[in-house]
């Protein structure tokens, strides 16, 4: 027995329940009928030494989270992960993942990890060509760090954001620490449903083609696959299907 | 930033589905307001390399699946788990896990080892202590290596199984490739539901005052708290709450 061939390795805490759903997106994604047909995949949810992406980006803290995401990544690596995801929009932002990623590229240059944004412009690109106007619901984190309207804009995309007071109910439906959906997911508050669903269906209103939901607790809340007939892109699913493609390309499930 | 300061280690992969379910019982059993609120857990889930253990304990096969269990637990623990715990009652049949754990103490003396079972019989022995008939639903392998019967008897208790089809009713409802929960769980088909839950009311009907879910995917298709009124004990909470009592008890939210 020689357990050491290679894993997807799952960065999972940012947030805990965020790592879960991307796990169980992996399984849900492969061909499987018995457990010993699954993919071999490692999570490591180390959540508390991993300091708030958005309170960073915002400039509440000078540290840096990349630096921890960074050292468990290597961790991973050493642990036998092969191909690397992490279920976290915010944390793309690239003042915490280009150092986090150059801290794995130093230590594990054999190692590749996958983009989850790039992943999700690759799968706009390909499934929704004729689209323009992609909606995006984040945390403010995301939304003030540029990621989306930058990674969108480059590939000929304009993105669609709630307004102030929008992406502030977006922030509080995930971090409010009595219904947001970090303090309580399973299952997620009916406030917390609504105030997204809310946003969404706005977007949609203002010519939104796709809804990006940015945030990896966003899917918790809205699980449906469109709004109106404009559908929700999950950005953990992607990410499923994209770490899958690079680690057994074979074993991915065909498209529902 | 210094992220190796223990985890909980969870050994999934038997199957991934239970794997996760642990760490969503993990997770829900912390108290916990925001992401850093949240322990360290870990979690290999590497099940193309860990034989079906039924198969082995009905002598099918003549490869332990405790060889693999015990280099995968060592692997946790050089990864960082100080405390570890495998969500699969056929694997803690002594013929599996004495081996595995015996590999896991050899190479790490210091990491403790929860044990399911023995778990569930603590919660049995606390919680019921007026009971005598304890129902349980589990694989064939599980059955036949009397593993319930013997931890139960040893306690005081009397094991109460289904009979012969009933329990390959059961053992068809966890394995079947097309309807068993193994093959398909995210939902559970309705005819795996249907015939555990009618497994369970057998043993209810026959004077059991509690039903061990003795399998780790059960929890995933019965998931009531009772049936008429008589409950039903979910094996793999049981242990998420061991292992956070065995790793940071000031941590473990007050049971419902």
């Amino acid at each position: 027995m020689k357990t050491d061939t290679g894993a997807i390795g799952v960065l999972g805490g940012v947030g805990p329940y965020a790592g879960l759903d991307l796990m169980r997106k992996i399984f849900d994604q492969t061909k499987a009928n018995c457990d010993q047909d699954h993919l071999s995949v490692i999570q490591f949810s180390l959540s508390e030494h991993i300091i708030d992406r958005t309170r960073f980006l915002l400039g509440e803290t000078d540290e840096n989270p990349g630096e921890a995401i960074g050292e468990i990544m290597v961790r991973m690596a050493n642990a036998g992960a092969t191909v690397i995801g992490v279920p976290c929009n915010t944390a793309h932002s690239p003042r915490i993942m280009d150092q986090a990623v150059a801290m794995l590229h130093e230590a594990a240059p054999q190692v590749r990890f996958v983009h989850m944004i790039d992943s999700v412009i690759d799968f706009i690109r390909e499934r929704l060509p004729q689209a323009r106007t992609i909606g995006v619901l984040s945390t403010k984190g995301t939304y003030a760090t540029g990621l989306y309207q930058d990674a969108l804009g480059k590939a000929g995309f304009t993105a669609l954001f709630p307004d102030d007071a929008g992406r502030e109910r977006v922030q509080q439906a995930i971090s409010n620490t009595s219904y947001g959906i970090k303090a309580q997911s399973n299952p997620v508050s009916p406030q917390a449903r609504a105030d997204l669903y809310a946003e969404a269906e706005k977007l949609v209103e203002q010519g939104a083609e796709a809804v990006i939901l940015g945030c990896t607790e966003i899917p918790l809340a809205l699980t449906e696959p469109d709004v109106r007939g404009v559908p929700l892109l999950d950005a953990t699913n992607v990410l499923a299907r994209a770490l899958i493609v690079a680690f057994a390309p074979d074993r991915l499930k065909k498209d529902a």
